[in-house]
């Protein structure tokens, strides 16, 4: 099972990237090298199966997920790794996060104690957590992660910080670069309807990874639905979402909450939902989304279901992104 | 531990049938091969360790489950898999199954996706979801289950489903194939009370079993209380449990909810308790059931607790059933 | 992986002791071999992988767990067995305790079944359950843990239960014994103030194995928080504090409600809480705390960030605690 006679056949003598922590695009030293990676570990998911040997990561969820619990377990089991996972609150203490709280209220451990010793039994830890969407300072100063990383003694990989989820972002950028058919393909983030206010984590992030990939790349929101400036940087944006589509080759779709009246709701406008006619503007793009997608809110059903719909191979590619990245936090601490 | 340089030891020359799917019996190719096979694993459990290697089953659960839920994961890792278990609702997204659905309510994710994005990272996908007991046309349309099965693109393994519980079933037949002591012994299904509404999937599955098994198969339960006849089928019937149980070398205790009053307790009537009195009229029969069991408002302490109680076994089973399963499964997908 | 051509590096010869169950200082047969055992799994983490091969060990929460839960998982894979974890309540079904209960309420299945139907699945069967904190007698009776032992036929090990934390002690005492600076140090434990009743356990298990370890042992709280007798014994008791800590070469601080008023609060005097100033009574000690623990109600942060804390640790070392128990309980049952 382990390679100790010879070199793995995925080994790639150029690749000497590592990373000590995956907390955003910030952290790849080598973008086009990673995404290259995620493709070999999908060419051969068990070439690597020796480095993860006798070493665990723990996967600690603050919040829901179906996709990156199940992507990243396997991920790390391709990569012969023990997985331990737990639900943080449910399954063990209320975590107060203040620095210097009198802990005289409901939360029975400081992520001080928890991180330090979630550290001393685990190799890599990965953590999830989203914002309050309530408190705008707190959200993008990353507390929860950030804490982790002071207090752990590990590397530290996120599963979705209030801010970022860049396990999704580094696979969508592996599957634009499956599908896509010229070398600079015109790429567009949509906001599009949702009932529930939702974090800007997933755009934020998406817009960080395009704004250095090779892509030309445009957000289209209504007015009031702009990111942070850090994010959309230097993004062409546009209000009006047919023009966006025109020529387009991918249409990413997300719905998210307003940065600027934080976490609130400020247009529902059902005329910015994904439908078959405004696919039909764009140059035969993929439809691609995070997911979980509310069907005939967010997109259509004709959508979702036409041929173009890329959604689940994306989220198919969850799995060799993880280990892309794993590999290489793998390789930081040997 | 894998046996790439012969044979492993419980390979059966004659054993060629595979199954792409375990939902009921009609999956069942050869019975007497599946639960003689069931009885090879337990010889040997761990002799096909090599046909699960860098495979991976993911356990779905949707509702409780003790037996099924450490029975089937047991049974996973003896054949050499990795498994993922998920409690649906707990760790992920509320999940839509209406084809069509204006997702703007409570539901995050539809099941399209849902099963889809799983099938991406299991190779076989086990899932429990019990019926609503209000609405008899849906969960006789066994709408969760057969929703994954159309849309995981992966063999479905019923952990028990609205109106079956295959796996219970196929236990129960090799738990009777090893204490039977003639050829064609006396089965009885006897209904018995309960505080709770009941589905009926377990004892549907156990009557759709015994039809096809070499057994005399009788069901005694007060009238109001008759399954479902696609599930009865030929069974003999009688509303005398005291005339069931003469003779009987089996008796299998069950409560279920009525399948005509929809969902209804129409009888509480302690007098259908198992006693030791009852089982003095049997022919020494072992006594049954799928567990948990309400224990003296189904049956007496006196009976559990009596030498022919055979449940702690007949549980224990659980295990080789599934390895059976799981077996043909993994071969069906090589 | 396994050491089937000699012995693995660890072996002493000297170590024959087996233990059956782990319940209490009272199941361990040599206590200085067995935290001699747990400073070698330390230095040699996989030595003994092969001692779990084809074993699995069933982990049982009644309630929330942090470090038991991940430490006893690591400590089980360390040894190569398969880990099976369960949310008990959560995840399958409420049980039933009482004796001959006619079990008409909420609780669907009994301890008798539900143990032994787990061992049926497990080598060894691990259970944490927390007292009820307002039946003293049953509490103190043990009932969950001692069914467990009746019922489930395999070997139980303690995770914490209503009076003991026996893991929690050993990986105590290791941690005593790599800091101890002289051949018998005063070890104190110390009450400290909390807002919520908490159990006995902890400090009920560190006196009985302080006990009987080669240390000066003294106990502090205020009146009223005397710890029933048959877990005291012999240690010194004074409600004098800061007399306690005078030539401390350890701290150990915990809350626990009274036993004699049981389960209440019957003090919550902040002049308890560990401060700089009563660590500089001490003899340099080092402060120790099973966690989670509550800052500022318990213990300063100074106290708690200074290098004399060795808390996460002492949390660490619950790995090796947990390994050199479970490594004796595999050997009595080869």
């Amino acid at each position: 099972m382990s390679t100790e006679n010879g070199k793995p056949k995925t080994e790639n003598p150029q690749l000497i990237s590592s990373m000590k922590q995956f907390l955003s695009v910030h952290d790849v030293p080598d973008l086009s090298g990673l995404v290259q990676e995620a493709l070999r570990q999908k060419q051969n998911p068990f070439g690597d199966e020796h480095l993860g040997h006798h070493k665990t990561i723990g996967l600690l969820f603050f919040n829901s997920s179906l996709r990156t619990r199940l992507s990243t377990q396997k991920a790390a089991e391709n990569l012969g790794m023990k997985v331990m996972v737990m639900n943080v609150t449910a399954d063990s203490w209320g975590l107060e996060f203040e620095d210097g709280a009198i802990m005289n209220g409901n939360k029975a451990e400081h992520v001080k104690e928890a991180a330090a010793v979630i550290g001393q039994y685990c190799d890599i830890i990965g953590v999830r957590s989203f914002p309050t969407l309530n408190d705008r300072e707190k959200d993008y100063s990353e507390e929860v992660v950030n804490q982790f990383v002071k207090y752990a003694g590990r590397p530290i990989l996120s599963l979705e910080s209030s801010t970022r989820h860049p396990l999704q972002s580094l696979t969508d950028l592996v599957t634009i670069e499956e599908y896509k058919t010229k070398p600079r393909p015109k790429v567009v983030l949509t906001w599009a309807p949702h009932v529930k206010a939702l974090p800007q984590a997933v755009p934020n992030s998406f817009a960080e990874w395009m704004n250095v990939a090779d892509v030309d790349f445009v957000i289209t929101h209504p007015e009031g639905y702009e990111l942070a400036p850090q994010f959309s940087g230097n993004a062409k944006v546009t209000y009006n979402q047919n023009e966006a589509f025109e020529g387009a080759d991918f249409i990413y779709a997300k719905n998210w909450s307003s940065y600027r009246e934080y976490g609130k709701i400020i247009n529902s406008d059902p005329a910015w939902r994904v439908t078959t006619e405004k696919m039909a503007l764009t140059n035969d793009a993929k439809f691609m989304h995070c997911l979980p997608v509310r069907r005939n809110v967010v997109v259509d059903d004709a959508v979702l279901d036409s041929p173009n719909s890329i959604v689940i191979h994306e989220a198919g590619n969850r799995v060799w992104a993880a280990q892309a990245v794993i590999k290489q936090m793998l390789t930081a601490i040997r």
